[in-house]
């Protein structure tokens, strides 16, 4: 007898459930085999407005041109340049990551990298000075994000700070990031000590000036080709950027080696950007900023343009809301500590450096860069999940950026708030950790979600636009 | 009622088969999971000798001690001179890759580079003049690894290049590799037109002594130690030499723009070797050298200590039997070819840089290097598959290269004659094409195995050695 179904039962069947267990059991036991989906219900405050945000018309098309400028954006490194200069940046103003905070709410690493500013700039003699001009309220606190910069862990910038200034041609925008310090006890993981203010001179005063003069002597670099090729080198763009500072340095030393100045200025600045394994970091964090600058001011689009950290609070910003932070409480991240340092000294999740993630790289990319996982913790078969696991919340596949191991798939890019509140999937982030204490700089690396608050919150606000 | 095998029929079994296909085709009529075992019998002709060298009580403990030598090896490039005063290769002498052949049964990139070789040493002027000296036998040719040299290719040397020098300290054992050239139209894909010659007096003139200046101002360099760090950044060694160059041009380039000549020729020594992805190969392959070298002379030991091809013969040589070859006809490699190049335009195997996959790199480490399918064809499964396959014919793990793709276990390392013929599996190699006419160049690169004949002919003769 011949029917539609025929032949359906003549092999094992294969069953595929979500939701609920208790059918998935019931099968097992009959010996089927069964792939659950790790699925569950959206939360019941959140129904209707997913209801509206998924039913809105617009949405589907505004997602696409998201995802299609954000993977079609260019990233050149154009030139190098103090904070002054190349963001306007007025003296008493000190740029920081994450969403908008005040003193009196700043985590420990935030207020020690501000103190060390205020000593760098010259505003104060001691910590002590500038701690008490910071909880006076004398200096101006403003997120890197609002001047289109971004800077990891504390991201304080400061405008005798150097930056790098990053080129996106396609859509006409400028990105800035300051210059990388190397691990440990740095400005940017709270640390303010003399070593930490001395380097920062230095920084300032030489390597700053030489790493201009090689940039313009050699023109611009393509950081998104350079992003493109240390996915196939085993880096992943956040935590991992060996390859990718190998290529920079490639690109930089030939006029770097013959830049105007003296040979021990010149060697030292080899030496230090050389001996640097997250170097590139401070240009993946601008070109994946480029990237997320160009999905901004979608109407209709679901899709997530910042995820960024100061240390307290997670705020996001998506492309149909505009300039608009919703925020939440930052976790704090699980890893692999330095020294004796525990999960005690660890502060909650802090920096803009996930505007990786944003982009489609940094955690999103593990699966390109098992070694990460002697970094930031886990095992090999989580980097590859976390990757295929993020698929499930991004709106499609980077066309320039492709996993190998993954057969050259493109990665998941384009976070869409809307998938992450109906599956409660959350973005996959891997970061540094730093002291919760202000002084205490790096106490190691982990992986941390942000809190789902801050995806409710977006999609709330995305239900109450009006469709045009 | 409880017995030993209570239980066992509880779940459902998973059955592991090997060799006739009858009892796994019965099982899997019966819904069975059955898992097949790729295994074949030993060929009859060589039975005999496996059951006497299975047998060989000296065998087990010698594999272990070749193990450990080729991974204790060390590899440090510590000098870079002319082959003339380094090997003190004689005027007239040629070395070239391979188990020893003359001219009459030479290949058209061997001929092609040996040409070349005559015409850059000024003993002929014209290519005429160079193929009569060689063919009236005017010249002497040599293998490469009979002076402890390796060359990729063709692997010609002649007195007048420049050579990198390795020291393995651990076992007091030198061994020299050429220069690399770049790829296309080269040497050593038996190409020799003037731009060649060209490169390779530039080479001899400029090149080299500037490396030399460089190397010696900056002192050794730790080759295995960027082959461990280059396996964790999507290279393998032989094709995929990315991470690795440029980590050598971390070591090298800071001591390269500060040597002594003219800038214009320091520019061109940095452009040259910044532009060149295989730059690393030609220090990776006597590092691999340097490790096959530690097992050479172990009595009763069945690893593999030469794999080599001189374009028409495969040879290997084995840690147990000396320096005896044995060979069989190379087979030619299928892959990827560049522009209009096909098949028929390819040669068979050729070159020292078997010497990688010798040493536990190259096509048995390609798990870690996925991107490699790009280059040489196949697909990523095929590439964690080929790494997987070849630990079933190795004594064991490298212990400083490391797969991370694999929970970072070690590379399948030292290959067991007795273990290739009693499963049938070929080792796995991947490497350039060169073309077959003479003149012509690089046309591919692809993936190819050994004839089966060298490790059956190896076998028997391990079976004829005494114990002591």
């Amino acid at each position: 007898m011949t029917t539609p179904l025929h032949g359906l039962l003549e092999q094992d069947p294969v069953v595929a459930t979500a939701g609920a267990g208790m059918f998935a059991e019931a099968l097992r036991e009959q010996a089927v085999v069964v792939s659950e989906a790790d699925w569950r219900p959206p939360p019941e405050e959140s129904v209707e407005a997913l209801g509206r945000v998924l039913a809105d018309r617009r949405r589907a098309e505004a997602n696409t041109l998201a995802l299609q400028r954000m993977t079609a954006a260019g990233a050149d490194l154009v030139d190098v340049r103090p904070a002054r200069e190349a963001l306007g940046l007025e003296r008493g103003t000190f740029l920081h990551a994450g969403p908008p905070i005040e003193w009196e709410r700043a985590s420990g690493p935030l207020r020690g990298a501000l103190v060390g500013a205020v000593l760098l700039e010259g505003l104060a003699d001691t910590s002590e000075e500038a701690e008490q001009q910071l909880a006076a309220g004398v200096h101006a606190l403003e997120p890197c994000h609002h001047r289109d910069a971004v800077g990891p862990m504390a991201g304080v910038v400061s405008p005798s700070m150097w930056v790098y200034e990053l080129r996106d041609e396609v859509h006409d925008h400028t990105s800035w990031c300051s210059l990388n310090e190397g691990l440990g006890k740095v400005l940017r993981y709270g640390a303010y000590g003399p070593g930490v203010i001395e380097r920062l001179h230095w920084m300032n005063t030489v390597l700053g000036p030489l790493l201009q003069e090689a940039v313009r002597a050699r023109g611009p670099v393509d950081i998104k080709a350079v992003i493109a090729q240390m996915l196939q080198m085993g880096d992943e763009g956040h935590n991992r950027n060996r390859a990718g500072s190998l290529m920079l340095l490639r690109e930089l030393l030939p006029t770097l080696i013959t830049a105007d100045g003296s040979s021990a200025d010149i060697a030292e600045a080899v030496r230090f950007s050389g001996a640097n394994e997250h170097f590139f970091l401070n240009l993946g964090m601008p070109a994946c900023k480029l990237s997320t600058m160009a999905a901004e001011g979608i109407p209709g689009s679901t899709v997530v343009t910042t995820m960024a950290r100061n240390g307290t609070d997670f705020g996001i910003r998506t492309a149909g809301t505009g300039d608009r932070w919703f925020t939440g409480p930052a976790n704090t991240p699980e890893g692999l500590f330095l020294g004796s340092y525990g999960p005690d000294d660890a502060n909650p999740d802090i920096g803009d450096s996930a505007i990786t993630e944003t982009a489609g790289i940094g955690g999103f990319a593990m699966a390109a860069a098992p070694a990460i996982v002697k970094f930031v913790g886990g095992d090999v078969p989580f980097a590859l999940q976390a990757t295929q696991t993020m698929y499930e919340i991004t709106v499609g596949e980077h066309t320039a950026y492709q996993v190998p191991i993954l057969e050259f798939r493109g990665t998941p890019t384009g976070i869409d708030v809307a998938a992450v509140v109906r599956t409660g999937i959350l973005p996959q982030i891997n970061t540094g950790m730093a002291g919760r204490v202000a002084g205490t700089g790096q106490v190691g690396a982990g992986l941390v979600n942000p809190p789902a608050e801050c995806f409710t919150a977006a999609l709330e606000a995305l239900a109450e636009q009006p469709e045009a």
